[in-house]
């Protein structure tokens, strides 16, 4: 009974598709719904996850049927990084690649805005982690009222036909939201201002960013009504710990890869009984 | 009177968006609807038109505010080399750039077949021309069997929701399908056989996929009744004679230039009376 309830916990936090009923302040970033109660037993499963899914990975290497994109996002010290460090740390890079995105250059402002992503995309075999993603393309320019809603939401129907493709095509689209409290954002943003090997995380840009704080919650919150689709839903993960974010995802990818019945290519009747000489 | 008649005759060549009512084989490709019936003059006005697209193509740079895409769809010898040789042979280099496309490598094949294509759009400012392009994913693999049809109206759906995302993002999409008859191939690969300067665009598959001719024009219909749209219609382009091949395109090309109201960047106010040093 009590795993009947932590599971339907756990599924609170994939958006629904359609959006319907979601909204982002009914999701507390201190929740921790995969942890066991025991931090340290919480860091021991991270690293035994991550052990899995070096081993998952080399079988979706192997049969080199389908790609993986996990995509984060989520607002400044909300841990992306952070999280690509502890879940994919024992996959060996050869199989995943990490891309991280900026505002775009001028090359890539001459196209259009998913022209730089599409060619980013994980092959067949790959991993890609997205170190943010297009949906910065809903969110600062929606912020900024750089576009309005029409575009706004020819953009959800672009990303969503975008995802269904590549979908359609082999991609597995896994998208993180990394939801953190406004106090936990206060709290890592000072720890970069007084620990000098911090300082380059840091930009004072950022405390403009945050004075956007309820203008990018809600931007966040369009975006994950708009865009949670069959083909590629939202997870919102409560990240103000680290370890229960890091657990949350490295248990989902697991059991997305293992939902995959990825197997190793078959025998070549040939290699049976071969000595080579 | 008669003009009316001949612009009701050009549209003709339009695919209707939903194709109903389109059948290639109604469709003559001996036809010529904007000949003058002077085959030296309709030579020299290729010429002035494409001078015309060179000068509109300068304006189209300095504005950088759109993309063209021209992509050239047809059967061996239909005549695409030609047409760009004849319709971009003004326009200056800097504006306009070919892509052709043959069989995927493999690192093309490890990705959706939409990935290798939208890398080649064009950026603002540019003419991007596609010589074959990613029609041949809804030609080859569907007269091939290699794909059911299930995928192949997957694929007419995921071509148009691509389209109408570049369309949306700035690039005008321009598609032509170069129609010869069964006689007239023949006739140019003959000539190709027969002359030994011409042996390098010969290869004995070309025989191979002419014995396919049927499959390959109901295809080719298919795809037009199923992806002409507002945003990419297709245009059908009676081409045994390349004269009027040129004469059509080249005209289109124009006149869909002239529609999209270009216009050099506004003046910097601080330019005027300004006396250089």
């Amino acid at each position: 009974m009590a795993k009947k309830n932590a599971s339907r916990d756990r599924e609170r936090w994939q958006v629904p598709v359609g959006g319907k009923g979601f909204a982002l302040k009914d999701r507390d970033p201190g929740d921790k719904p995969f942890s066991s109660g025991d931090k340290e037993a919480d860091k021991r499963r991270v690293a035994e996850l991550s052990t899995e899914i070096d081993a998952l990975q080399d079988i979706f290497w192997a049969e080199r049927r389908l790609g993986l994109l996990v995509l984060l996002q989520g607002t400044d010290t909300a841990g992306k990084d952070g999280t690509i460090r502890a879940v994919f740390k024992e996959t060996s890079p050869l199989g995943v690649r990490t891309q991280g995105w900026k505002a775009p250059t001028e090359l890539e402002r001459s196209h259009d805005y998913l022209w730089r992503i599409h060619a980013m995309m994980p092959a067949a075999g790959e991993f890609m982690i997205h170190n943010r993603s297009h949906y910065e393309d809903v969110l600062v320019p929606v912020v900024n009222g750089w576009i309005d809603g029409k575009t706004t939401r020819q953009r959800y129907r672009q990303i969503n036909d975008f995802e269904r493709m590549l979908s359609e095509n082999g991609t597995v689209i896994m998208k993180f939201m990394l939801h953190i409290s406004k106090d936990k954002q206060r709290e890592r943003l000072q720890e970069r201002v007084d620990d000098p090997t911090k300082h380059w995380k840091f930009s004072l840009d950022d405390l403009e960013v945050r004075k956007q704080w309820p203008d990018y919650q809600r931007a966040y919150q369009d975006l994950l009504r708009a865009t949670s689709t069959e083909w590629a839903p939202w997870t919102v993960v409560p990240a103000d710990s680290k370890t229960h974010r890091n657990l949350m995802i490295a248990t989902l990818v697991r059991d997305r890869l293992q939902s995959l019945k990825l197997r190793y290519p078959p025998d070549d009747p040939r290699l049976k009984g071969l000595v080579v000489q």
